[in-house]
């Protein structure tokens, strides 16, 4: 704007002597403005940018349009496989093998995609992200290349039909985003180097992969917050909220835009009366609904449990499997979809539809028998597959209850992408129908209510069944919000809540959630938080893994200490020792401020002999023989900013208790003192090797929350106690 | 049952010798057995009394009956106000004095009763509750006392038709509650004799109080953890659920029980159309309410402020207002009901409802006003008091909102409890309406989708707009949640949070919330959270208030010093030093170890001297003077069990260091030590003593949340630091 004022005014005043200084002033001046509002746009854009709600809406919405391509890919490779299914249809065999290879080949690719690029993809990916945001980051898993072979491999693993979710998977792309998004932006902004706010912004990623999943933005934070994290800062629920917001905002804007969809609705939006959503006889119904759903999804963790180890097993000890890495995802391929071949048996369970598609009905606001006889559902093509004309809808569902849970238990351990929170949902819909219709069946006119005649809806109890008996394969109240969302009614909120809060009573104390079980099976490098009252099994301590060599600084240093110290690597805080001989803990100074005393000192002394030496030493910031003799005085710390309590920590704290103190109060590193001696320094690389070095051989057990809820002991104190003699031996005195 | 037995055994089997053998037998039998099942039934009585699930069921169990209790008188109070006024329908002036009167005399009862019995129980609660939660403990706050004064002058105070709500005191009561709880509890079990345990339940009673109010277990879940914490704990979180909802399952179970209701519903049901809820083009209206809502809900905080500040300093200057404490209260309601008096200018503001009643009428899904003519809802009490024959249902509204914002503004600083949720809660409803109706006037066929004609739903305005102009106050997410679970309708969850999360963007970056701003204006002790890379404002370091009398024991202590040690007082833990010289801190050990070790002395030399003493000293427990000898040996420590790494901080440790360390890791005490020496303990009484004197005379500032989205600041590094000079003064050496 200055430059075009500038040429104008030229134009205007022609080229008389007065108009040319004029212009060289203006000249020169809009230069200088214009050099001083591009500095200030520069810095505007790097607040701008680092500002935490454009991250969170950028992060939203990449993670919504992931969502939403990978839904279109989803579903027309769904629509191919329907497409070559009839069109093999001139004999049944040539259907089978379409059927069949179909699915295998979508399922090989995967396994083998995700294989070749990137094994880290492989698994749900809730289970790691715990273990990473509890402190110990896993090797390459939230690198580009994961992304890209996570999000390819899910699509063809949906694609091929097997039970397995998207949700688990989504958590993982959701954090592996925002890390990357972080990298991404530390580009413009200092502000993303913060490890600890970008490992905060993974927790963020989290929510949002949830929420772009099911369009869930409530229950997605909630979910994230239960799963990953023992305890919650206020700060990063509402960032996942908000970004949570924005991305399931995104993801129902598509279709809309798509003109898929006319507004925005819920995923699986039913259409339940409103009156009178349910009869208070009915409570008890869907209280035994959660009991019932919570031995099931304990039942539902061992069988995985028992599955994987089974596998394990096998590998170990058949070399040929172990070779052929594709062979055993391609035979459970062939297994489920033979089975599920819908002219086969598949005409037994629904086998046609795909998992949306059995939702869909689940929800359904009809009922589909009525004194036993089913309505005629044949212009409703999902409804139809309910119906068969040797078996009654209470056989069918049976069967699909059954098949499907054994086979979503041994589809989530196939090293592919995999989540198991959609299959379980849908398992349980399935039973939530098969109780509603049996209750439609025993009471066709309902509970009586004063005369007026209220039906009951099957559909409510498939709701009710799916959030119970996720909630007890997750460990997590979330569900149930989430469920909410998903079908757009809250008026089933106490029954959801009450079937919910009694499915997780019954299996959090039968066993651990899936996520837990998955950290225990591969060994993760989790350590669970130190419950108060808790006896410490893991003998390690401070002095096991500090480390003894302390770069410090004491009150007789140098100039020239000083500046080899600072040379010698970028800590961000020095220890100040009392002498080299007693070691005495000071305080500890910023490096920020040694640097200024540095600079300091070589300003004044160029100050003072400023009238000996020619003015271009002063210009260039060298330091000069002459100065570094000055430099072997000792440092004036009179105005140096001093921190007289860092953090300290003693030898005989053990690491359970310095991983609990690292991660509640953030720290980067914490020293280590004995009787106020500085022997050590622990840091966060410290001890995180150390953690993965301490874990028990058959994987870490972690305890239910609820569990937490029946402990006796006191709180507050932290047992772990030793015997006088090894303490004396440690102490040095 | 045994006795039974025995007795039956009697009767069959006759009186023969071997018969009375047998019986003697089975009854000595059945009475060792009826004691061991007597003590059986003891013990699973108190582990089943200690159970968190239990207490938690029981907390929402009363809270529920309190919630439903309250509601039934406050309805009859209503209901006799409008008999009373119909009553005197013979003359306006009679009907006036009706009308101001018994508003007046239920006003005055309530504040004279709240000043009387416990003037804790005025105003609000949640700033109180807010500052009890992070560690200070106020006088009186949780007494029974309160309790009884909380809930009748609240219960007067509603039924005075004043502006105000009962939620915010029933967050209070709800705390009061779990207290009171705790200590009845405490007879039974010793569990519930530990304080940090018991605080924790107090978060939950928060939960509950807000559930059972509005009947909202998510939303009251979520906004006792929003309004009360900084960080959360996964187990207060699920607490927290388990207990709001069973007492909202219990608060809506009530009224079906009493024939009030049909069926378990949301407090304020709505019947708007689910197959398609609002239009995209209506997403912007929904954006721009939530701004103006940020606004209007700053507005608020800040004529709040203005206000009570007024009110302070008038009653400082006038003696008069001071001494007769009731007179404001007083002027407050003759001027609210004089202004709402149904036949004055009551009739343009409806003045005849409640707040039930209006908001009830808001959220009908009918449209009010068609291309300007209002309908027809004389056979609809409630809808009817918005139409007039002079003012069009614009004008109504408008003079709705502007009326009760100043009046619930002025209302919520009287000395009474109340709240200023539901309050504004109208307003904000008000608000949407007003918006809502606007736009179906200006577009009475809605906005046109592809030929289907969509009708604009003013009620869903009010809904959000009731969320937004809450948000903004409360600075609060959950909000949202709440409108959900009190409408029944989720499918308004996106444009809701919308509005939600930018009403919170504007009034955040404004105005503190409106319980901060109590916070600061009362000055209540609360100590904000140390962030992180924030400089320390208050120069108060551990040094300062340390208890520098330290309880210790010493590696040369005789039995005698741990026996005075333990008598004098019933510390926990006592600190091990290695002499009285060097004071060297070892580590520390539990008090029950030492007990043990006593124990073990006294039972050791019983034994040894076993033949020389009489049988009798052996049964009594007591220290003879020839044991006392003994005692003077020095204390053999090699089987006591020593925590050797203590918690400890250095005399320079700031006060907020040690605040956040104390509240994030939960920690009763922490040993002070100087190179190595113990010099003094901090216990939370010291803590909490030294916070209250350290509070700046203004009141403390707090932050709001997504202030910390705009923290450019690395994190991480304590600053708080010093110069050498005043370092090396502390420094012992």
């Amino acid at each position: 704007i200055y430059t075009k004022d500038a040429s104008r005014l030229r134009k205007t005043f022609g080229r008389s002597l007065s108009d040319l200084i004029s212009l060289s002033l203006s000249l020169s001046l809009s230069l200088s403005l214009s050099v001083a509002w591009a500095s200030h746009f520069q810095r505007l854009f790097v607040s701008f940018i680092g500002a935490d709600w454009i991250f969170l809406m950028i992060l939203g919405f990449i993670m919504a349009v992931i969502s939403f391509v990978m839904d279109v890919f989803v579903d027309n490779f769904t629509e191919a496989h329907r497409w070559i299914y009839d069109l093999a249809d001139s004999h049944v065999l040539l259907q089978y093998l379409a059927w069949v290879a179909y699915s295998m080949f979508l399922m090989c690719f995967a396994a083998g995609f995700a294989n070749i690029v990137s094994i880290q993809a492989a698994g749900s990916g809730i289970p790691e992200m715990k273990t990473c945001l509890r402190g110990v980051m896993l090797q390459e898993y939230l690198t580009f290349k994961t992304l890209v072979s996570k999000v390819i491999s899910l699509i063809c693993v949906l694609g091929s039909e097997l039970p397995v979710g998207k949700e688990g998977p989504f958590v993982h792309i959701g954090s592996m985003c925002a890390a990357l998004l972080c990298k991404f932006m530390s580009l413009f902004s200092g502000i993303y180097k913060n490890e600890a706010r970008n490992k905060e912004m993974m927790t963020v990623g989290c929510a949002v992969g949830i929420g772009c999943c099911f369009a869930s933005p409530i229950g997605g934070a909630l979910f994230s917050l239960e799963v990953t994290s023992m305890f919650f800062v206020a700060r990063n629920y509402w960032r996942g909220f908000l970004s949570a917001t924005f991305g399931a905002f995104i993801f129902r804007l598509l279709p809309v835009w798509n003109r898929q969809e006319d507004t925005l609705m819920a995923l699986y939006a039913t259409k339940y009366r409103l009156d009178f959503p349910f009869d208070l006889q009915e409570l008890p119904v869907f209280a035994v609904m959660g009991i019932v759903c919570g031995f099931g999804g304990a039942f539902f963790v061992y069988l995985y449990g028992k599955i994987t180890l089974f596998v394990k097993k096998q590998k170990a000890t058949n070399s040929f499997l172990m070779k052929k890495r594709l062979l055993y995802p391609a035979l459970v391929t062939v297994l489920i979809s033979t089975l599920s071949f819908p002219p086969g048996f598949g005409q037994f369970m629904a086998g046609q539809l795909t998992q949306r598609e059995s939702l869909i009905s689940f929800f359904d606001h009809r009922t589909w028998s009525n004194h036993g006889i089913v309505a005629d559902f044949d212009n409703d093509d999902h409804l139809a597959a309910w119906k068969h004309p040797q078996a009654n809808v209470f056989v069918i569902l049976s069967i699909f209850v059954i098949m499907k849970f054994w086979m979503s238990a041994i589809s989530i351990t196939l090293p592919i992408p995999c989540g198991s929170f959609v299959p379980i949902f849908v398992i349980g819909a399935a039973f939530g129908r098969l109780v509603g219709e049996g209750l439609a069946t025993l009471f066709p006119d309902g509970f009586n209510m004063d005369g007026h005649v209220y039906h009951i809806t099957p559909g409510v109890y498939a709701v009710v069944g799916a959030a119970a008996l996720t909630a007890g394969v997750t460990h997590t109240i979330s569900t149930g919000v989430i469920m909410m969302e998903l079908t757009g009614q809250i008026n089933y909120a106490l029954p959801i809540l009450i079937s919910v809060i009694l499915s997780n009573m019954i299996s959090q104390s039968l066993q651990p959630s899936i996520y837990d079980k998955v950290i225990r099976i591969k060994k993760l490098p989790y350590l669970p938080m130190l419950s108060w009252g808790h006896r410490d099994k893991y003998n390690i301590h401070v002095g096991d893994f500090m480390k003894r060599e302390v770069r410090y600084i004491t009150l007789n240093s140098t100039y020239r200490d000083i500046f080899k110290i600072l040379r010698s690597g970028n800590l961000k805080t020095l220890p100040l020792v009392k002498s080299t001989e007693s070691m005495l803990l000071l305080g500890s100074v910023e490096r920020a401020q040694l640097l200024a005393l540095l600079k300091q000192r070589s300003q004044h002394l160029r100050k003072e002999n400023a009238p000996t030496i020619p003015i271009s030493y002063k210009v260039h910031f060298q330091i000069e023989e002459w100065e570094e003799q000055q430099l072997d005085e000792q440092v004036n710390f009179n105005n140096c900013k001093i921190d007289p309590a860092p953090f300290q920590l003693v030898e005989r704290t053990s690491l359970h208790k310095t991983h609990t103190m690292f991660s509640v109060l953030n720290l980067d590193y914490a020293y280590v003192t004995s009787i106020g001696r500085l022997v050590g320094v622990v840091s966060l690389k410290e001890l995180c090797k150390a953690i993965e070095g301490s874990l028990p051989a058959d994987g870490v057990r972690l305890r239910p929350i609820l569990a937490t809820f029946r402990d006796r002991g006191v709180r507050g104190s932290w047992t772990e106690t030793t015997e006088l003699r090894k303490l004396l031996d440690h102490q040095i005195s």
